[in-house]
């Protein structure tokens, strides 16, 4: 196909799929003469990834030429493929606050990496990540999140596995490559969207009480009558 | 105290403190001359509450005297202020793409609730950020995420239970809320930063496989020999 039907196949202007063309993150295609080439269906498909790498990995043009790189050396494990996606779109979460080695996020950091058994190279994105919210939580003043990491590594596991999962159904390095890209980011929100519904139910369920009076059992000074207690009475 | 000593003991400069008095967010002090006014503790609180609001929770002036009124109003439940204070951080977390509530996300997050039994209010801002993800992951062409949802789902139960313990934790309704706004905003954070050592972790345990090829069980063309069974060839 020419260039102008590529970006119809692909829903790109033909000014960005020069531009990819430029940088190197698009193979030229096959010149049927000396002004026009031909692309084929794989140009699609790299350039929905290239699109998912900058787009909704926010990758920068750089970073994402390191990713395809990584994507189309077979020689290299699979897993350092998902290492590479991992670290080049740590950049686009903001961490609220620095920490050191030394601070005790790091520590409870690692504490929960070992008390797990968790298989992890000290570089992974996640560990400064984690730590630096935990000491910005402390340094407010909000106490230790002590107890609160394991439960959110517990949970983490479920979700990795699913991550995971989705990775797998992928056809091939590409495709497993651009679900790790495209499913952290997004999941990243999915998942606080449905934390949210979470955290709302879960509330409901401990303070809602009554609900025309909604205090909670745990904090009513008096004991409150259940509606059948109420008729009762 | 003096405002000199409140901005001392509270870390911010005379001049926020004095723009938070004038955008009714810090309740004034008590005159103790026509020019002086003196500040206690409750000011030192309150203040750091505001700006856990502010900058943690990237809440406007607006908003935050809205979430600070639900706090004051003893007589609302307390459900409510989490309510509140929810949807005042929802804004902070961008969505990647609007969608309807026709859209087969919506669908597959309103199965989702009812399959859990989740008893949330219709305008959870969760439910949108969710919704949205689902179809942005859909409309690229990754497929659908329905397994993964209700994977997402169990773990953010988990979640919600360790994040509403840490509220418990609060001495009084002011701390609950406080902790409701920082918690939600850095919870989502610390969750992305444990999901990528999990992620880590359990991509290694599936694709490490024998560690010099780094190929997958799953996806190897050949059996792969366990390094037990290559020692004894």
């Amino acid at each position: 196909m020419r260039i102008s039907e590529l970006s119809t196949h692909s829903g790109l202007p033909v000014a960005s799929i020069k531009f990819y063309l430029r940088e190197g993150l698009l193979a030229a295609g096959d010149l049927t003469s000396p002004n026009q080439a031909s692309y084929s269906q794989e140009h699609v498909d790299r350039l929905r990834l290239v699109r998912a790498l900058l787009e909704v990995g926010g990758l920068s043009v750089a970073s994402a030429r390191d990713v395809l790189a990584a994507i189309d050396s077979t020689s290299m494990p699979l897993q350092w493929v998902f290492g590479i996606a991992q670290h080049a779109i740590a950049g686009g979460l903001v961490a609220p606050a620095t920490t050191g080695p030394d601070a005790p996020g790091a520590t409870l950091v690692a504490e929960q990496i070992a008390a797990r058994g968790w298989r992890i190279q000290p570089d992974n994105p996640g560990i400064a990540m984690a730590a630096s919210v935990l000491d910005a939580y402390e340094s407010m003043g909000y106490g230790s999140l002590n107890d609160t990491i394991g439960e959110y590594a517990r949970a983490a596991e479920i979700v990795a596995e699913a991550d995971l999962d989705a990775v797998a159904g992928a056809a091939d390095r590409a495709g497993m490559a651009e679900v790790v890209v495209v499913g952290t980011v997004l999941g990243d929100t999915l998942f606080a969207g449905v934390r949210r519904m979470a955290q709302e139910h879960v509330s409901g369920r401990r303070y809602e009480g009554v609900p025309s009076e909604g205090i909670a059992p745990e904090i009513a000074v008096s004991p409150v009558p259940d509606a059948g207690a109420s008729a009762a009475c």
